[in-house]
């Protein structure tokens, strides 16, 4: 295998319609849509996949009925009993919520002896099965023409969208979508029954479902075994229904079966899932503005953000403890980005960006008959410019309302103002079907809110907005909190101390009890959040406005400009397919190793002994001694693959994946269950603006070891024995 | 290629006499000395080498003959006019002094228009040819009888071996060496013709000799162009001269050619050269002590003095700029330590060291005629044991004479003493033929001495000493220096300073000045340093009489010891080689990748594509952008490799290696230089305890990619005019 990447040129956003060779060694881009599937259907077949096409397109049957979102992670069904299967990650929460210092289902894993035992999920959990989708673009598009300013033109699309929502909402048990694809282009209304009561069934412990952690984190050679089996349960009478003993467990219409045989280097395999966002048809203005600027500032202010939150909460202090979750979590954000950052010049982004509109640029001069389009694709680049202008001017004033108790007050009040309109006018976040989730959110602050920490991280982000030029600060923000740049850390830190020695927002019965208060109540209220929150909020309601007007201007432009790519893409004999929006979409592939660079190579599959290898005893790196044992003892079961000499334990594909994708079923030809995909390589980050064929790889988990696993170590041999498993 | 590494079973220190089929995959161990040519002839011939192997054998002959020591590096004559090539970083102090801020020739490299406008290289710089190695072990060891005390038979061995040395340089311009091999079994005395007026004469720019910097080292993938020429010069009548503007280039009596046609993978390869040292006979209780305890504690202090350093010395400072290379080897010893220390876990070292003992006990065991044998084993186990315990014991102690005006000041002191002996009695390091050598280190101080960095190291050291068990401190020390366990940061500063405010020591002259000094002269002077020198002088010898009789006790037992394992081994069917002791060594093998990890390959070439991958534009990957142009424009010249589909700039082996291999001569099978040996991969340090075949690899730069950097980038023709290039 001689492999050299970065040296290839791909074209970003294109499916090639023609018929490749199976195997061919270029990762397939795209993240189809489910009616997209008879367009691409030849070159389905082509690459291997033995079921028919036609049934990937129909999303009530198997195997697409059978998958599933939890709301930022995908998981499918695996039995007729509502066992459901999803990554390690995507249920830890869960985990983590029924853990005790005397049952550390963490550290040890979760297995319910019988159903009985299973543990309900962290409050909020979800399981959303999509039942249907509709096109809806007339409904929302039809009939607004040029003559209305853009603000009307957002606001009348808004409505509509809202409108068809609480339409579809109508009946209980169900949670609606009005999705926007291709930038407005088309909008789909989906309706997914939402499943609310949702328990724990297995959880291997974190040194198996978390093997490698943050250290490892988006790293190949990979031995994680991020798999985890929730189970989804209805009333008696077979509808959604809070957790009650009476509940039963949810018949799906379809699962998926578990293969024990699995894949070998080169095999066709596909995924679906819910791949959350992609911006592969940003224009080179935004995709400067992000490289050139947000990205090394946020790089730069992530690292100091990092090192004040490790100052204020030292190693070993509870408060540390507090902050490890958010600590790993703007670590993994700098590793993302240091990752983007590096493919982005790797694979030199903007030149490529550059040259992709100037090609567009002259296929639409080629017929005088897209004038139109010119202009239009104009507009939408001076509307690129301006909200690249309007992020770097608010830049540290949007840090700067970071702190939570700011942000809880900020929510609190909004909510004050939008409960005096009808439930239908509010502002999507703040109707009746939000509250459910606002309680939550205004619930779950304590549980990582430290005076100490909060301060200093507020100290940070105010004095990098201080040093900045006066345009870049805001008038109402200085006066209601009385700064000038030139004060003192010791002025400053004053000033802050009055803000947490006095409020009373870090109470969460006084928030609950805060989302019944009226505007006059809080325009009333002594906490000083709340007093900082009424005087920024006709800023926040101004700024909010321009926004919502460059999103009309938006709405008009981003369709043309899509419909522009999808005709020029056609002229060249390529499909366009829509930026990742949550929703369900198909990719394919092979299983593939990679080069990440030039003199090395990365293997298809991880083996078992690449744990022994691997582990130090210490966190993350601790496999259960039972699993060194089985491995020691080269007991591989049914599950070895001959090619590689032992079980595998991850695999890489040319998959194209983001986040949203994590638990995604991954199917071999005939449809069978093969892995879970749950992570991409950092060199394959920058993908979500360009994708680069040559580097871009997705790992799984593998079924094989997912199911050594039970049977060797955790002796989850009843969920086995649910399941349907094939050779 | 499929391959795992750490589950093949290597066994340490031994090679098979058997023919093995070329290209087997594994790594070849041992590190030859000549005379042990003739017993490997066949499988040499078997791997692919087509010379005679007896050729090898013979140190006056080609090849060997063209193969010459830096001391510390290796390098080897490379036309009739005295080129040599060696490692740019072996030959980069030379560039660095004679750099200045005008003529920057380590950021713009270094061409010397004609031979007369080469430069001399950095003081001390030197080119050692053997010329003759003889057998003298019945010299140095005949006749010692068991009936010698071991302070008797240290002193007997060490006045043989400097009579040997001072008799074989009795005739000036040679520089001799009696060496021990296999613990003392065998000395050989090796006559060096010592060549004093060294050249530099080419030399590529950092961003090309030094590309990829600290963060490379000891990494696969690499990009380094590490290659320089110095030309070796002697005076008119052709012998060894001190630099003068009359001297003649240097006609060797051998010197290499040079291939353009280079290897590909699987070849045959082979490298000449002088490797530092290894441990690979070390005792059980010798491993153990520097695995669980040496290296551990090492590696936490080492990451102290680091902090220490950079706190002292802050970012952009005077005193940073004077650190930085001590800080870069620092961590570079810290990275180094880390790889050894989880290659020893990964390979189970300590337990497959027990097990190589118990084996070695088994066999001795069998025979009754071996008791003898088992006891001094048994006594030589003991004495690992004492050695390590007094390491323990002085570790804390041996951090606290670090300071390097306390180094000079003991070291006066010493040579006060020893100066007033007869020149045979004195001490070695303190010898007239030393005092070049001598002068040179106290001249050097200056150019990184910083008090305040200084005195920050110190406090660190004597902070870890306090806090020590009274059993590890020492009371000369204490009370020397008035130290006592519960002083207080602020009593030990007060205390240092004084030590640096009043002491002489910092001045280059008075420091030469004081190598005339009379030990009653000393004992007179003011310097505290000096007086604190005075007074350790009685602890320095006791410790240094205990170590002797140690020493003593190791010459008796170790050569039994190695005895053993030879004829242990011999009953295998294997050949023993002596651990590595700077003396010429042959290793041999083929072009191979690896897998330092599961799931990860190495490719055995790294592409000048690679370059553009890494390149940042930032040090150390800033490329000259003529380098980049080159590269992009695919100029590949008469330097491309089919198989990589570009010129190969570093490669890979299986050879068996270590520090002072670098520059090592690697030749072809036909005895044609392809490369210069530079490095290894971090995976293999460890290799100097415990050859690994399965992941021990030696990283070459590649005579294709040296010749086209001197060609397309630097246009050093003349040089490539001046050696034999050959396809």
């Amino acid at each position: 295998m001689k492999k050299r990447y970065g040296i290839g040129v791909a074209f970003c956003c294109v499916i090639s319609l023609g018929v490749t060779s199976p195997g061919a060694a270029h990762a397939r881009e795209g993240m189809f849509t489910p009616e997209q599937i008879p367009g691409i259907a030849n070159d389905l077949r082509a690459t291997g996949l033995r079921l028919d096409p036609a049934a990937l397109a129909d999303l009530t049957a198997f195997p697409m009925g059978a998958v599933i979102s939890l709301g930022g992670c995908t998981a499918s069904f695996v039995s007729p009993k509502g066992l459901v299967v999803t990554n390690h990650h995507c249920a830890r929460g869960s985990v983590q919520f029924n853990s005790t210092k005397e049952n550390n289902y963490l550290e040890n894993g979760f297995l319910a002896a019988s159903m009985a035992e299973e543990l309900p999920a962290a409050p909020g959990s979800r399981v959303y099965v999509t039942l249907q989708v509709d096109d809806v673009t007339e409904r929302v598009t039809g009939g607004l023409g040029p003559a209305l300013t853009p603000r009307e033109r957002f606001t009348k699309i808004e409505q509509r969208r809202k409108a068809l929502v609480a339409e579809c909402e109508a009946e209980p048990g169900y949670r609606c979508q009005a999705a926007s694809f291709f930038g407005g282009l088309q909008y789909k209304l989906i309706r997914r029954l939402e499943i609310r009561d949702v328990r724990i069934a297995y959880s291997p412990a974190d040194a198996i479902g978390k093997y490698g952690g943050d250290i490892d984190n988006w790293r190949w050679p990979r031995h994680t075994g991020d798999f985890a089996f929730y189970r989804a349960y209805v009333g008696p009478d077979g509808q959604p229904a809070d957790y009650s003993e009476d509940n039963i467990p949810y018949s799906p219409p379809h699962y998926l079966e578990v293969s024990s045989a699995g894949l070998d280097d080169g095999d066709f395999v596909m995924a679906m899932g819910y791949p959350g966002r992609t911006s592969r048809y940003a224009r080179l203005a935004s995709v400067r503005h992000t490289f050139d600027w947000q990205y090394p500032v946020f790089v730069d202010l992530l690292a100091d953000w990092i090192a004040t939150i490790e100052a204020a909460a030292p190693e070993g202090s509870e408060a540390r403890i507090r902050h490890e979750s958010r600590l790993a979590g703007l670590n993994n954000t700098l590793k993302n980005l240091g990752g983007q950052i590096d493919g982005a010049r790797r694979n030199a982004l903007v030149q490529r960006r550059a040259q992709r509109e100037a090609e567009l640029n002259g296929w639409i001069a080629a017929d005088p008959h897209r004038g139109l389009l010119a202009q239009a694709i104009e507009r939408l680049d001076a509307l690129s410019e301006e909200r690249a202008a309007e992020a770097r001017r608010s830049f540290w004033y949007g840090n700067v309302l970071r702190p939570q108790l700011l942000g809880a007050a900020q929510r609190l009040y909004r909510l004050a103002h939008e409960r005096t309109k009808p439930d239908a006018d509010r502002e999507s976040g703040y109707q009746e079907r939000d509250m459910a989730m606002f309680r939550q959110r205004m619930s779950v602050i304590d549980r990582r809110f430290d005076p100490v920490v909060d301060k200093a991280e507020w100290m940070l982000f105010l004095r990098g907005y201080l040093a900045q030029a006066e345009d870049m600060r805001i008038e109402a923000l200085d006066e209601a909190m009385g700064l000038w740049p030139e004060m003192s850390d010791e002025e400053l830190s004053e000033k802050l101390d009055e803000y947490y020695e006095s409020t009373v927002l870090n109470g969460r019965e006084t928030r609950l009890a805060l989302m019944e208060a009226t505007p006059e109540g809080l325009n009333r209220h002594a906490d000083p959040f709340i007093r900082l929150a009424t005087a920024l909020h006709e800023t926040q309601m101004a700024r909010e406005e321009a926004a919502k007007t460059r999103a009309g201007r938006a709405n008009e432009l981003n369709p043309q400009y899509m419909r522009a790519i999808i005709n020029w893409q056609q002229s060249r004999g390529h499909a366009a397919y829509p930026d990742a929006n949550s929703t369900l979409r198909v990719t394919y592939g092979a299983v593939m190793g990679g080069s990440p660079a030039d003199g090395l190579l990365y293997e298809p599959f991880t083996r078992l002994e690449g744990i022994l290898e691997k582990d130090t005893g210490e966190e993350p790196f601790n496999s259960p001694l039972a699993q060194l044992d089985r491995i020691r003892a080269g007991d591989y079961g049914g599950y070895y693959l001959d090619s590689i000499g032992s079980v595998p334990v991850n695999f890489l594909s040319d998959l194209d994946s983001t986040g949203g994708n994590s638990g995604s079923a991954t199917l071999d030809a005939n449809g069978k269950l093969v892995g879970l995909l749950f992570d991409g390589t950092l060199e394959s980050v920058n993908s979500d603006w360009d994708f680069d064929p040559e580097i871009t790889r997705t790992i799984h988990v593998d079924t094989r070891y997912m199911l050594w696993v039970m049977e060797k170590i955790d002796g989850a041999q009843a969920l086995i024995d649910e399941m349907t498993i094939v050779r």
